[in-house]
């Protein structure tokens, strides 16, 4: 029980370090019979890449996925798929002193208390570049929603820091390197991470995410509720520290005359639940939120102690986001996509095949 | 996997309708030795009981738990612990139309939806009664917790509505019906519940939740995070929708500079990580904050459907809480209790025993 | 992980000890719309129950059980269900020094090392009457698979200590306390009983028992293949210290020509394989046999020691089945539902829906 | 839970078919601190692995293991363990009509039924190949065992066919390419082999392994003892059709006077229990036997439909031992290797440490 696989049908086991000979992951449970090929997976994998724009770190790896396992003449046969991502720039000149320090805010020191040991190169299995083989298993379980439900899962970034990112139209997230909804604000943001770069610093990020097309009946009460593993695997993400569904922390402060979502012969007439009611989907869309905390590897010195507990400081150089937010929209995505496919899974074994949606009316503006 | 066990290694498994015989929980996985009494678990299924003041339900139930198996001669065996709550008042001539069509807000709609049957009394199910084995749950895990490693875990409201509830001090929470850490307050909580009621509405509430004593190192990289089981525990409560750690969504807007927590030879000098880092813990207290939703049973007429489809009015009278966060401070306490508890056996089997805190530093000021 | 749950997606959660309060157990994961009632569950319940013959213990004991949740108006709603059965005659004055001294062939010293504590009374936890809430979740698992896909499991003795027991035909089963296969033999088998008596000691016994009806493609390679888990199930039942399917260990001495089944397009020519090639299902009958040691409780005095490591001997009076074996039939066909139909709802999750039996032709004999 | 993970705290998934890129597993839940390498898990291998005499598959392969995640500076580190063995000599040329009809007793008809298709290139998943993954897994746990308990696992060749190997002594096991314990009995078994050869025909075989130095208290009753997961590791072995352990079906004709292990401040008198008592194990050695079915694959014709359903008759040739029990010899040691592993990390997580056995007397001749 240590962790590293994800969902209980759709099973997605992780493996591997920043530095290692390889990342990746073993899926057991995928259906048989999907097509499925190599660059399915590649897409999803460039979309969550480093080095695509000077916002993200410039480690400059191609990241190609092979899939080693479980296909047969292209479609996928019920047994296990192992998908190997080799690392190839695996660059540990720059650590310096960090072998032996902690850096505020990063896993060194909890994984050293842990384990008593830890991969210090690139931070090893607690570096962010563990969540490529997450994106990988996640393009298979979206090919297959999408083929089998016409299911949909598109996120983007919401705010940067302090900056609130107005959501103006879907057709602009593919078109700048934040995945901003909104392509005015683009220029902002720009200055904004260059200015962090000449400071030195890092700065966090919130990201919504959606699912669209999702049947009725998803989840299982009483604890393993839709919602509830929804956040499971979300705040399991790197640096995610807060997860909201539907109005999330605004339903705080609202009366029930206001958050219920009304019902009508022809749908639902706003989406506050976020689609999920008693851990259950509604066949409304899935909303979801995160907040991720600023990346903790910065150029500013912050005093640490080292290993045998005396007073240091630490900087970081080398290769870093200075915001972990900007590549996490395709990696939420994954992650929503995993948790639905597991859960249509779950659903068929008690209950049967799913029940599309019927006739869901969507919240009129995504937050 | 129908989702009604919580836990891998200290493993409740929750049975029972509001309405129904009886409700319960079956631990499996507690260690021997464990001096426990069905005393121990009332204390604390009576702070989240019903009828406790005019604020919540009018429900008038015992709630008295028995102990059926697990336990000889006053200590635990080893063996599966069955905690029975038998159902009294079972009064169902309130619900009305509720049988046929399905309250905006509600689980009533997305379990019909999910299983092709709901049983419609109380909730059945999907009531908030169901909390209750988790409670009695929770007892045992806290006293494990609290007898071995000196653990406690302590929530409070820390807003109920728009109502923000500075934090004073730990030893206001026993003393009024809203477990809020300040007694000046309590009057204008009071007010605002009145005035809801006078209304037929209801409203959300924060709460807020803290673990002192925690070892460091427990958590599972790279998805079984201890902060992603919180996440997953606490989501999986009624009317939650939205969970913090640390600081939250506030760590969005803030520099890497000022989220890290520096440390030093005495301990950390501050807690924005709320005790996790990477997913693991750090040795300082746990942090947690949650949101929930206002109560979707309300007297206030709203728009929904019959089962055939048809519109319909909806009006929920009978006994239901105004706002179900009151009750909600002892169940995320227990919730928090049952996660770290699994997560210190999780790290026995692979790590050997735990590691207590070195001169961890809290933050000054709880959130 | 403290294993006393049975399957993954049908999962049966037992609790209880011979002398507490009362056993019983959780079923998670019923598909939703089966009629259920008490008495459905009874009636398996009574053909296990002890004081049916003068060859079985003679604890008399009603077992009644109760349907504490899952159900509402006779149909399970896809909630968990609670089995209970209270103990009503919980005798304890027969066992001398057993509360300090290890019977030889018990679990009292393997549970003494692991745990440091056992329940001495009647065995606790390693009773053979915890066996009881087994047979109660089968029950709910065969009637599902009956109403479904019409399938049947059916057991019986096929010997008693060194006498094999020729099987005549399935009607004879019923008609006797031995559940033997065949009339002729049961005097035979009544004597041999009635000298073990005398002699103060116990036999073995061997019990088939097969399912009728199985769709093909039940199983999970590689390591949950079907046959592996019933193998699992069977071994995991008190007592048994060997498993077969199909020719077992009589497959050893067989060449590849006369093992293996041939097919034609009306079906298999035999079942050497009981139904079950490379883990996965062929639609043939399913074909389990299982040894069961004798009786560890036994009027013959043994050398043991006691709980300081000191020599004592061990005389074993009260209420004890000379050979366990006898109530062991039904027991047997519970399990093999419940591993049915677990892998019916793992198959479905993965697979969709299964597949009836085309034409199987089973074994002429069965062995 | 498509079933391709063995384990529940030490977690072994297996991934990849005979004839596709490569094969391996990823094992999760490894202690941290172990010193290891690919030269520990390549001594395993080599001793399973084919070409290595006349009497086995000439398949040449080297199957060179690659460690790919996991290590520090040759230590495990806690993370995920991926080992990869590529495949390198994928000859499918001599596979005929097989990708068109079913081998009787192959698993080529039962995966058709369940999956809809199936990798026909040398039996794909279900290839007896996909054991090398599991052999190299227990190397692993072997390793750690030995260690930390000074544990072994000893298996041998105990009947081929008809013919019964005599227990001589331990050192003859890796002299001869059958693994006997008896060096006597080889030339007997060549001839045998030889003949069946000649015949184009095939024989089934019975291997017996035993664990020294087991701590007494691993298992958890009531459903996953110890001899339940033994016996679920085992019957999940291609090939096996039974698993005993101890006396096994030898019990059936015992009486509770012979069968009981007497027990004196020294130790246990005798081992008929092979090591287990009420599901958990009690210092004593485990002492386990299965049976091997005869390979499928077989020169002499057999009857057997097609796709379609229309009568074949079916002849394999290409490379296929004659019998599959030859290399099941350090497969056994391996899946035994791995259950007793997740036991001790599951008693340490319940329990704390596990007790080493107190003067424990093997039974003097192994069966």
């Amino acid at each position: 029980m240590s962790g590293s696989t994800l969902g209980e049908l759709f099973r997605v086991t992780n493996f591997g370090e920043s530095h290692g000979p390889a990342i990746g992951c073993v899926i057991d449970g995928c259906p048989p019979g999907l097509a499925l090929s190599e660059a399915d997976i590649q897409a999803e994998l460039d979309r969550r890449r480093p080095g695509t724009s000077r916002h993200v770190t410039q480690r400059n790896e191609p990241d190609a996925v092979e899939i080693l396992s479980g296909l047969y003449e292209g479609q996928t046969t019920g047994a296990p798929i192992c998908l190997l991502i080799r690392n190839t720039d695996q660059r540990s000149k720059d650590y310096g002193n960090l072998l032996d320090t902690f850096r505020p805010g990063h896993a060194d020191y909890s994984y050293w208390r842990k384990y008593g040991v830890r991969d210090p190169r690139g931070g090893g299995r607690s570096s962010a570049r563990l969540t490529a083989p997450t994106v990988a298993a996640g393009a298979v379980a979206k090919k297959w929603l999408q083929q089998k439900y016409g299911m949909r899962f598109i996120g983007w970034m919401s705010a940067l820091g302090a900056t609130d990112i107005p959501f103006e139209g879907f057709e602009h997230i593919p078109n700048n390197p934040f995945f901003a909804p909104n392509a005015s604000i683009v220029a902002q943001l720009e200055e904004q991470m260059d200015q962090l770069r000449r400071d030195g610093d890092s700065i966090g990020a919130r990201i919504s995410v959606i699912a669209q097309g999702v049947p009725a009946g998803l989840g299982e009460p009483l604890y393993d509720r839709l919602d509830a593993d929804i956040a499971h695997a979300m705040m399991g993400l790197n640096a995610v520290k807060g997860v909201e569904i539907g109005d999330g922390f605004a339903s705080v402060a609202q009366r029930g005359s206001e958050h219920g979502d009304e019902l009508t012969p022809e749908g639902f007439l706003s989406n506050h639940a976020g689609g999920v009611l008693g851990g259950v989907s509604t066949g409304q869309d899935l909303v979801v939120s995160i907040a991720i905390k600023p990346t903790s590897s910065i150029r500013t010195p912050r005093a640490s102690i080292d290993r045998a507990g005396n007073p240091s400081t630490v900087q970081t150089f080398g290769r870093h986001d200075p915001c972990v937010g900007i590549r996490a929209t395709p990696i939420a995505e994954a992650l929503l996509a995993l948790v639905v496919m597991d859960h249509v899974l779950r659903h068929r074994a008690q209950c049967g095949d799913v029940v599309l949606p019927i006739a869901p009316i969507p919240a009129a503006a995504p937050r």
